[in-house]
């Protein structure tokens, strides 16, 4: 078993929470790595808002973490590369990996999806952390891994450590999913909550963003963008359904009043931010809504950090996964998780 | 895409409810299974306590579900080779695949535990829904296979549809899973439930025999065996822990007095027969125990046909998976999930 792992250079775009999760998984697992997946994972290049730098010999992940820790960029490193763009450099960098990490953006989806491009069209394998590629350009990005021969993995985008993506691509095989339904986003879940007990929306939001659950922009949150963004992914890569945001029905909780809430109360029933994706005669409809629903339900059940999905087949009957997540660590392992099952010895 | 499919010659063993389940789902979903997979499956041999009949043309799945539900064995085919036996024959039957589904014998194995040899032995890939073979020579079958370089798979066995050993497997990479927990049986569920409503257990036990629950001889239910025998499964699969049924504590359900129940109930806890791997000092503490589980606990709402799992890892936090199933039509879909991962074109 002293055989020589087999050395895999990776290009980490993106040096955020889960980027940096990934550097320190790294560090802490190396000897498992090795030991259980035959796998050393060597830091070539990284690249953060600042620029890119490039060393063939290995980065240290823990210099980086350092790094970012102490609020500094690449470009204070003996290896940055003034000037230079990580998509640019993907043909000709040392590279058979890139892990793209980089700051979820809905508008041009950049800079990860120019990375994501020209990883898959160089044949060189992607990890996606980051969900904006995906929901914009799909169908592209499985063309260019499929011309390729390159592997095209994202389990962290959707539910983070719950293998949502993974279970529905592998594990429903030969099956048609009739129903896909989710609770995909904390923030909601935590705002939600607190209507119901009688807060005004500002406090809830106030409170959420105090928990960490809320970005400082929680638009994306609120209004149901980040929840859509993942049903898309599932639609495109579990149900098989070519789609993107326009194809998605939105509300988001930002307009629901007390009437709603206390109406459903009475009902015992508990609001949720549901996404769902059900088979009609052609394709999927895809919504997402607030939803009040009964105790009982498995989904309603999915509270503050936790995330949960159901899916129902026509071949393995209904299936519900939930998971728990407070910090980026599990996230960033679902990165860690794709790349070596890319690379593992079968 | 009119690409002819791969031709996949598959002995099956064992012709019971999954073995027939199987068969049913091959014929409805051959279409998806060439479009989606590229593969079609051939029965070239079939066999059930009558003995073993081998086509190289194939034999009809649509026949061999009929000559089922009449009540017939495979003797009365054309195609039945006296004397002959699915172990013996598979170094020179025309076969790619063994499905073993031949039912659970806890002691010797057989007849599934040689049929799993000889397939892995000769090179041949193996999709198990019996458990007898695993937990009695796991790692001998696992072994068997490394060296021919044949396939063993076997995700039917826990749990049925609900993908527990492949996610376990697949999706906890570079993890240590501190805890596993599992509610693997759904006659124990039954019963404790009536005993709950302060039924005695003779008339429990009688219930779930009229709900399809239990079978006619219930020992390896509520004595804890098969409950057992899913954990010994986890733990080589999944923990990476050699063990077998001596490894395990294992206490039923039969010994439990009204008492018990009594002091759980007002302390509003719900008693599930429980499956338990712990990671110790050295490798697994594995037991099998009714435990009193609070009523927010995962566990605690399986209920029924429902079985669940939780995970505990050092770097994927808290994982809940559960499903339902009352017939055997998704577990039959596992095999063939497991059939078609072994082939499929990735």
């Amino acid at each position: 078993m002293a055989k020589k792992p087999r050395m895999v250079r990776v290009m980490l775009v993106g040096l955020g929470s889960v980027g940096t999760g990934f550097l320190r998984i790294l560090q802490r697992k190396q000897q498992e790595l090795s030991d259980r997946y035959g796998l050393a994972f060597r830091i070539t290049a990284a690249a953060d808002s600042r620029g890119l730098a490039v060393d063939a010999d290995g980065l240290e992940p823990a210099a980086l973490v350092a790094l970012k820790e102490a609020g500094r960029g690449v470009d204070t490193l003996d290896a940055f590369l003034p000037g230079a763009a990580a998509a640019d450099l993907l043909g000709q960098a040392p590279c058979d990996l890139v892990v793209e990490a980089a700051p979820f953006n809905l508008q041009s989806g950049e800079p990860g999806l120019s990375v994501a491009k020209a990883a898959l069209s160089n044949g060189i394998h992607a990890v996606l952390a980051d969900k904006g590629p995906l929901v914009l350009a799909y169908a592209q990005l499985a063309a260019a891994a499929r011309r390729s021969g390159a592997a095209l993995a994202f389990s962290a985008t959707v539910c983070g450590p719950l293998p949502v993506i993974n279970c529905g691509r592998r594990d429903f095989v030969a099956a048609e999913i009739t129903r896909f339904r989710g609770v995909l986003n904390a923030t909601t879940n935590f705002i939600l909550a607190s209507l119901e007990q009688g807060k005004s929306y500002r406090q809830a939001l106030q409170e959420a963003q105090a928990a960490g659950a809320a970005e400082a922009d929680p638009r994306l949150d609120v209004e149901g963008w980040d929840t859509a963004a993942k049903l898309v992914i599932v639609a495109n890569s579990v149900l098989q359904t070519p789609a993107t945001l326009e194809d998605v029905a939105v509300r988001g909780i930002a307009d629901l009043d007390a009437g709603d809430l206390e109406a459903h109360r009475k009902q015992a029933k508990t609001l949720k931010l549901l996404a769902v994706a059900e088979k009609a005669a052609n394709g999927y409809r895809l919504r997402v809504a607030p939803a009040a629903l009964p105790a009982d339900d498995f989904l309603a059940a999915c509270n503050g950090w936790e995330m949960g999905v159901t899916f129902d087949s026509d071949l393995y009957g209904p299936m519900y996964f939930k998971t728990w997540e407070r910090e980026p660590g599990p996230t960033a392992a679902a990165v860690l998780r794709d790349a070596v099952n890319i690379f593992r010895r079968v």
